[in-house]
């Protein structure tokens, strides 16, 4: 296990900003729950998965304080609105017929080493369905950084690759925050998985010169009839697969299923920064006045997904979640 | 006529720097054919005609210096490989009976008029596809810095504006050089025509939200069968397009037909530098060590292009370009 994105120390939270990976390590420490709240805001840490786990130190934060914990839990979920995570975490949490201190941290501890060990069983599962000497297509990042550790659609690959099966990993960039270029090459470059990073444009060219081989991506919100919210693009590779042929795969944990959303329609989307797209790494690229329509996320209809694989397994299309 | 990409002066190629765009305004004065090569090599100047354009001047240049004239067009034609204007205007240049100074200058200037005509004829074709209060989607910098002025897909904008019918521009970002960000953008600024800007990979989720009536994008050369190079991304674009049930449209002046490469399959693909997709304004964004593959362009099959407009109409599919 190379890769944390975050460490519980007696202190409060080590939280690995991921803004400026890969050419610095820096960590940060949190010491209450507004400080973790500002963190998932700002995207000092980012994938659905990751910030359930830092909502869930949060709220610890806020025990330790003493703040009321309904207070916690409302600023913490308005952090960001699409994962699910997110919410799933801070009611578990609220679940809790207590709000001390050890418990909730107990509680938070939990819910890390419980994704941790679902992302491997979501790695071996979805290593079922990697073929031999597979060219494999991802979008963002959903690995170690993304989560409590392996990953999701990159803990896929993980365990694919350390069974032999992956010859190559295409990384698209992930515009606008470039969390392929940043993240995914930089722990797969850790884990010496053979990769090219790509354009987000040339994933179609790649498909149609046929040299992709399976699509796999994660989901920050999955609603109950398999239309998923995933990070901006992965409609688009969803669309491509589907008209190359090219099997379509979607990895999350269970705790991403939203039943009681009955689809994709009724996920918030968020719309994010235009400064996202106009600067890179703090350098202004776009004209001065230029308008920006920047949402974050984007919604892949159920029946252009292949699969969804779980910790639970491979749930197959027509999804029909509960 | 707002923006020209080059102007010729008495002392030489004066050449506006589309690298430095839109934050710094950089004229490169170019007083021998080398310098244009350069030029058009390090993307100082792009986009198909402009390319044939300044290739143009440049012939000039070397005449003016009385080098060998099949030197010059040797190390200009080498400057790119897949633009076809490129080659088409050294040619016109090499068709001239003379390699006098005077006579080459003005067949260059000649090839720069004609180019910015047929731009004003292309917009006047293609306006008569764009239905009212449109909605369209362009890729790349396909306007007056990529032509002698008025542009090709945004020459169809800019006319379609004018006759009032379109109510919204999507301007893709396209990375890896960003020209739809840094060059589109600013023109459509310029020319206040409303737009947003997008990340590429927002194309496919606006198309879904019914947001698109047309997609436009320009080529760097077209086979017989009405296969066509254009920018990284177009293919996903127009499969994207395709699959919504929303017109493709290709804008192009008959110097970018290249009838005797029989198939898209037969067009070079230039692959540029991975430090295109690495650093973004000199700043390192990937990790070091990290892999790249970079093509400039890719090919989108003709089948897919529901029509191709040039300066002497709409030509549609099934293309038989002779």
């Amino acid at each position: 296990m190379s890769v944390v994105p975050m460490r519980w120390a007696e202190d409060g939270l080590l939280l690995l900003d991921q803004r400026c990976l890969p050419l610095e390590t820096t960590w940060l420490t949190l010491n209450d729950w507004q400080g973790v709240r500002d963190a998932i805001r700002d995207m000092a840490v980012r994938g659905a998965p990751a910030i359930g786990i830092a909502a869930a130190y949060g709220m610890a934060l806020a025990a330790r304080s003493k703040v009321e914990r309904s207070e916690a839990a409302t600023g913490l979920a308005a952090s960001r609105p699409t994962a699910v995570n997110l919410f799933w975490a801070i009611d578990r949490i609220m679940a809790l017929d207590t709000w001390d201190y050890g418990t909730v941290l107990r509680e938070a501890q939990a819910i890390e080493a419980e994704d941790r060990a679902c992302n491997e069983r979501i790695g071996a599962h979805g290593a079922g369905l990697v073929p031999d000497r597979a060219r494999i297509l991802t979008i963002c990042n959903t690995g170690s950084l993304a989560t409590g550790g392996h990953g999701t659609a990159l803990g896929i690959i993980r365990t694919a690759h350390a069974q032999g099966k992956v010859v190559q990993v295409y990384a698209c960039e992930t515009r606008p925050r470039q969390q392929g270029l940043r993240l995914t090459a930089w722990e797969l470059l850790q884990d010496q998985i053979p990769f090219a990073c790509i354009a987000d444009g040339a994933a179609g060219s790649l498909m149609r010169a046929r040299e992709v081989d399976l699509v796999v991506a994660g989901a920050d919100r999955i609603a109950a009839n398999g239309d998923t919210a995933n990070k901006l693009g992965t409609y688009t590779l969803a669309v491509l697969a589907r008209s190359h042929g090219i099997p379509f795969v979607i990895a999350a944990p269970e705790s991403t299923l939203d039943p009681k959303t009955e689809n994709g329609a009724l996920i918030p989307i968020e719309e994010r920064d235009p400064t996202e797209l106009l600067e890179v790494g703090g350098v202004r690229v776009g004209p001065i006045g230029c308008p920006v329509f920047n949402p974050a996320f984007d919604l892949t209809p159920g029946k252009l997904i292949d699969a969804i694989v779980t910790e639970q397994g491979v749930h197959r299309a027509p999804y029909r979640f509960r």
